[in-house]
């Protein structure tokens, strides 16, 4: 008996060798295949299609961020209004860029279009016109890391938006994460780097698991420009704000500290902060980044064609994707696991929307306090309520995926706020009813964008008419320079191996 | 080739087969081992050492319940004074019995000697006597079934709690939930099933897996004494709130549209609820209930005994049990696993303290108002503001275990109840400076348990002596009734069977 166990596992044992040993010469045949390169990619191409001549299953399916977006929640696949669906919005940004636009963000291939085409960036006419800096640009295109090692990073950053229109022209793609000789993944983004150095840590020891969120980290994080970044006074050099640890309280503390304002405040007069994208300082307070699940893993999960595995540069929301990314470790029926999705989304919103009321009317009554004659004594303490509970409220909803990400800190932050608004409605209160008006102050129409952009003083035929012009003058100009130049690196850097 | 690949499978099998026959084998051995009986249950046996007799492994683990408490949190064995650990406890239930005294909950077997001990029970000199209607009785004891059935379930919930003292004294057990000719686990209290009814649900459809949740259903749960029962006014019948459903709004809609409340605020005069413990409500909002997850599987996981299988009855959180309840699904570290709970408690407890300390204010900027001679008129929206907080604040604390159970629906009440905090406290403060009082109210000194106690006015030491007294008079005569009346249906009841 004994002996014929070990006989028929031995047996099995060999078979399941000889299995492995096909396996491996398959996939020894795949990677001959797949890494056959097709042209020599030069240190700094930006140009996505020259990368996918040598990688055209990862560049096909990064193509297709250009049909769908991350609008999973409520649907849909066109641009997103969010100042038409959210008329409360503009009021909680006058005086700063995003109430004049704020349209839901698109795919990767749309990062340069949508900018131009944004009137945040508004009309410049020519080089050192406009509203915003160059550091606007760097997290749009490949052509940043380009622009970095041709010119330096600090340079980079100087001038306005308009400088660098001719030179930044390809969409995020290739150059932003891979390192064009060795494929691994790269740091481009010298802002991460430095906000690894200011917390005492370096990035080059991250794992190949860690880099497969950290190249997302380049860009999907909250950072400001510091005008007195030593030996770079005066030019907005984009920094992270991770000194003090990356959770709402460490971050504004950061702020607080150095008294930053992104902007001021059209009607409460509040020195503002506005929090960017935190997605990834969220993420890694939830349980898939505890777990250690990267952004990749859902976002750009492994994929098969033609007996080739492959990461899918399709880089999309995951609920577009359920079988290759939730299901890879949750057993459970996509449609439930959207589900399990969109309701604690669902109770995010509930909250953040309560907030958002008691930020709009904190703005009104603060408006109402200074018509009314209060001094910058008096209303100092509200307006720090002000720009606390606005901080809180920014950071859950401008954190892309907070609310599935992490839904347990994201409500913890959006209390906080909720707490935030009461001290601070309380006191505007009290200071109301001693400038002579003790009962609620008159809240605007905010019943459609228009009104709500009215209401706080936005020009928006003019802002809308100096964006026509730059489109028909201006922008062909980039666009053909850019052609231009780059058609003439092609025959110099494009040059074919076999 | 084929044919050696077929003969191996079909060893294989064969094999396997062997192996599973032997298994079903030796199970039925273990069976019929397990249930011959020793004893025969009569149908209203309270007495769990009977029921002990026949099911060793489940009584012996039911015992345990002496040794742990839920205290896994902040650790502990002890009974926890939560009005000595947070202080303004006192004053949220300032005119409620939760006030006197509230300490942590303790396993099962302690029921009936907490509910003796406890403050809240009053001292009572006799029959009729006392602050609480024998209805307090109902989740405590296999004897409240046993009483129902004798005298009628509106005859149970009839008179004072002093007037059954004698006859409820087995702690909750065996016949709470088990059917005792079939074992099978039954609902005992009408207050389920009733309410079941009342949301045109049949409790006689229940799944097993269910039924190991809804036992649990009878007790932990929102309810409240309604004294206008059809058939039974004037009788304090133990309902559930579930008719609109289960959630914090239905709930809250099911108490304002009949006018309910538990008690009329001292401080504050709000009709205030007291939400009991709302777990089965919140645990069902949450991810383990959607995963068909039930009570009994993380808090009653299977056993293991001298190759006997069976529930454990040593009902405990499951973070002392981590290796038998977590880790039969999760794959991490039992540290790691209960650091992650910790985790959301924590976020969950940060929350609930801001809205706490919101309460505390309210109630005592409420009572200012009155002191400076307002209105009913006046206060009428204020005093609906500060029941619906409280009531969110009580729904999140008081629904043992929620943090974890639906820590993202725990947080979505906690932000709703600050948000109705927010608007409470601008109403409080534009009229206490109608009242001339614009500025802070002064806050009392909560520095201890005991000057809390004071400034709500309670006269504790004359509590504690009507406690000692019940315990030194009435206590023992119970005692000695239900003593002798047992040892009477001993010899009836438990009749040897073999």
């Amino acid at each position: 008996m004994k002996n014929k166990v070990l006989f028929i596992v031995t047996v099995i044992v060999v078979f399941l060798l000889g299995l492995l040993a096909s396996s491996i010469v398959n996939r020894k045949n795949e990677a001959k295949y797949k890494y056959v390169p097709q042209v020599e990619i030069s240190e700094n191409e930006p140009r996505n299609e020259e990368w996918g001549k040598n990688f055209p299953a990862e560049y096909q399916s990064f193509l297709q961020t250009e049909q769908s977006d991350f609008a999973s929640f409520q649907g849909g696949n066109a641009m997103r209004d969010m100042l038409e669906e959210d008329t409360r919005l503009a009021v909680l940004w006058a005086g700063y860029g995003f109430s004049k636009d704020y349209n839901q963000g698109r795919g990767h291939q749309y990062a340069v279009e949508d900018i131009h085409n944004s009137l945040r960036t508004g009309g410049p006419k020519g080089k050192g016109d406009g509203p915003m800096p160059a550091t606007c640009w760097t997290c749009k295109s490949p052509d940043v890391p380009r622009l970095m090692n041709e010119i330096g990073v600090a340079e980079f950053y100087s001038g306005k938006w308009a400088d660098k229109g001719e030179e930044v022209v390809n969409p995020i793609g290739c150059a932003d994460c891979h390192d064009s000789k060795t494929m691994k993944l790269t740091i481009t983004r010298p802002a991460l780097v430095e906000a690894f150095e200011s917390m005492g840590k370096d990035i080059n020891k991250a794992t190949h698991q860690e880099m497969r969120s950290l190249v997302c980290a380049q860009c999907h994080v909250e950072y400001y420009f510091d005008k007195k970044s030593p030996g770079n006074e005066g030019v907005p050099y984009l920094t992270f704000p991770w000194k003090n640890g990356m959770s709402v309280e460490a971050m504004e503390k950061y702020y607080d500290d150095m008294e930053f304002k992104d902007w001021t405040h059209k009607l409460s007069r509040a020195p503002m902060l506005k929090a960017q994208h935190p997605g990834y300082e969220t993420y890694l307070t939830g349980v898939h980044a505890d777990r250690g699940v990267s952004c990749a893993d859902c976002h750009m999960p492994y994929k098969s064609e033609g007996g080739q595995k492959f990461t899918d540069h399709h880089i999309q929301s995951p609920l577009n994707n359920v079988a290759n990314s939730c299901q890879v470790c949750h057993r459970e029926d996509a449609e439930k696991l959207r589900a399990n999705v969109y309701d604690r989304q669902q109770k995010a919103a509930e909250s953040r929307l309560k907030l958002e009321d008691a930020l709009v009317k904190m703005h009104v009554e603060a408006k109402k306090c200074w018509d009314l004659g209060a001094t910058e004594e008096q209303m100092k303490a509200i307006l720090m309520d002000i720009r606390h509970a606005q901080w809180r409220w920014d950071y859950a909803a401008a954190a892309h995926g907070a609310s599935f990400h992490s839904p347990v800190e994201t409500a913890r932050v959006l209390s906080s706020g909720l707490d935030k608004a009461t001290e601070g409605r309380v006191k505007l209160a009290r200071l109301l009813a001693e400038l002579g008006h003790n009962k609620p102050v008159e809240m605007p129409d905010l019943s459609s964008k228009e009104k709500a952009q009215e209401y706080i003083g936005l020009d928006m035929e003019k802002l809308n008419k100096e964006k026509e012009d730059f489109k028909e003058n201006l922008l062909p100009k980039w666009l053909e320079a850019a052609e231009k130049r780059e058609a003439n690196y092609g025959s110099k850097q494009a040059s074919v191996v076999n």
